[in-house]
């Protein structure tokens, strides 16, 4: 039976706070998570400053590269706001006021001081591209071809992410069952690498710790096969028992 | 004048629980905030998965672009560690089993169980490579070439950070201030951006937030060069205030 389909996407972090250390990165493991559920796999993350050029050779590559191409970040009213432009640039298309977009943000900035022009900056698109909902401020977000430009502001985004729950094309979720052990994963590794082997369209990752001033490790089977994971998990933890291990589900 | 040489690092972070979004990533602000002291910036991140040809395609497009190229991850000593073998075919080397890392994981595991096959994988490196200390669980970090091969756990990669401060060749360090300000960014996106072009070597960031039923803004700016940071930092306070907004030095 021919494996299925395995739909990926890419995330694209657009902004110098991040690189410069100030702002510790939140949209990685949301988007991440998100996608799961979606049945798509998020299979690279980039990471840019605010420089159209960089932006540009960016998104290019990873648009390409994958079924859905994610961006946070850079589409605010300030100058340093320049992702719609660059992904314009991209794109080999112009940039033009939103109608629908300008309808919101001048509802929502009726009573906050009206729409001036910075404001209306966040209604500038990539023409042809349609909006996604921000319940939050206002601001969509916006989609065209296969790209999906989210906020920066990691709650903003997760609702952008809501909106599009359920509306992309995708496969089986990713699944993942966990099973700690105090043990030095050093220990294990031919086991790890055995029961891996042992059990097709699974994967295994191994994530050491050190708590309460001993050694232990988890271990996280991820599958699109529910199935094939639940049989792993099982094989995993009687061969670690047979061992003398002892195994906590759901991890330590 | 000419302007000072900019040193520029990429880091690579490999790993699927990454990218699965199990794992909150905090490399990439300590890697950032690191580089910022040693007078290099960190101009890309990416984050791939467990894969050889990913690993190998994005470590030889990264190291070509940048003065030092930093990784995460993939160095422990199970099935799922490939960054050593990745990074030796991206080089064109062999591997080879480094004596000191032998000799530092044989006295580290003396008293734990002894050096079996799979702690030995931790004293494998690319051939030509030299080591970069770790106090902390023996394993040792790697560097060859402009490459830094550091751990994924961030509290031993911060480790072998240090061990490596003030031993790279680096620019003025980047130097930062931080403007808070009660107020919407859009109404003051004009002032940011004028300001910004009237002082030459510093940017200004704008990050919103939404905190006690109130919009408010931080604003950053970033310079290699103190005197004009302060300059652009003194000219912003004074057109804001100007405006009628009240600032708080070091942020809201």
């Amino acid at each position: 039976m021919a494996e299925p389909r395995t739909w990926t996407a890419a995330l694209l972090i657009i902004g110098d706070e991040i690189l410069s250390g100030r702002t510790q990165d939140k949209n990685i493991a949301q988007v991440a998570t998100w996608l799961n559920l979606q049945g798509i796999r998020l299979s690279e993350v980039r990471v840019v400053p605010d420089v159209e050029a960089r932006i540009v050779e960016a998104v290019n590559a990873l648009r390409a590269q994958h079924d859905y191409l994610f961006t946070t970040g850079g589409i605010g009213p300030t100058h340093d706001d320049i992702t719609v432009d660059a992904i314009a640039v991209a794109l080999g298309v112009g940039v033009e006021v939103h109608p629908k977009a300008r309808a919101v943000l001048a509802d929502y900035y009726e009573t906050r001081g009206g729409l001036n022009d910075a404001r209306l900056r966040m209604a500038r698109v990539p023409a042809g591209a349609q909006l996604i909902e921000n319940k939050m401020s206002g601001a969509p977000g916006i989609h065209i071809a296969n790209i999906f430009i989210l906020a920066g502001v990691p709650h903003i985004a997760g609702l952008m992410l809501e909106a599009l729950s359920g509306r992309l094309e995708g496969g089986a979720p990713l699944v993942s069952r966990t099973l700690g052990c105090w043990v030095a994963e050093s220990e294990v590794a031919d086991t790890l690498r055995e029961t891996e082997r042992a059990h097709d369209g699974c994967q295994i990752g191994s994530y050491p710790f050190f708590r309460e001033g001993r050694v232990g490790a988890n271990f996280v089977i991820r599958s699109t096969d529910l199935a094939r994971l639940d049989a792993c998990a099982a094989d995993l933890t009687d061969r670690l028992a047979g061992q003398g291990f002892s195994i906590t589900a759901d991890g330590i």
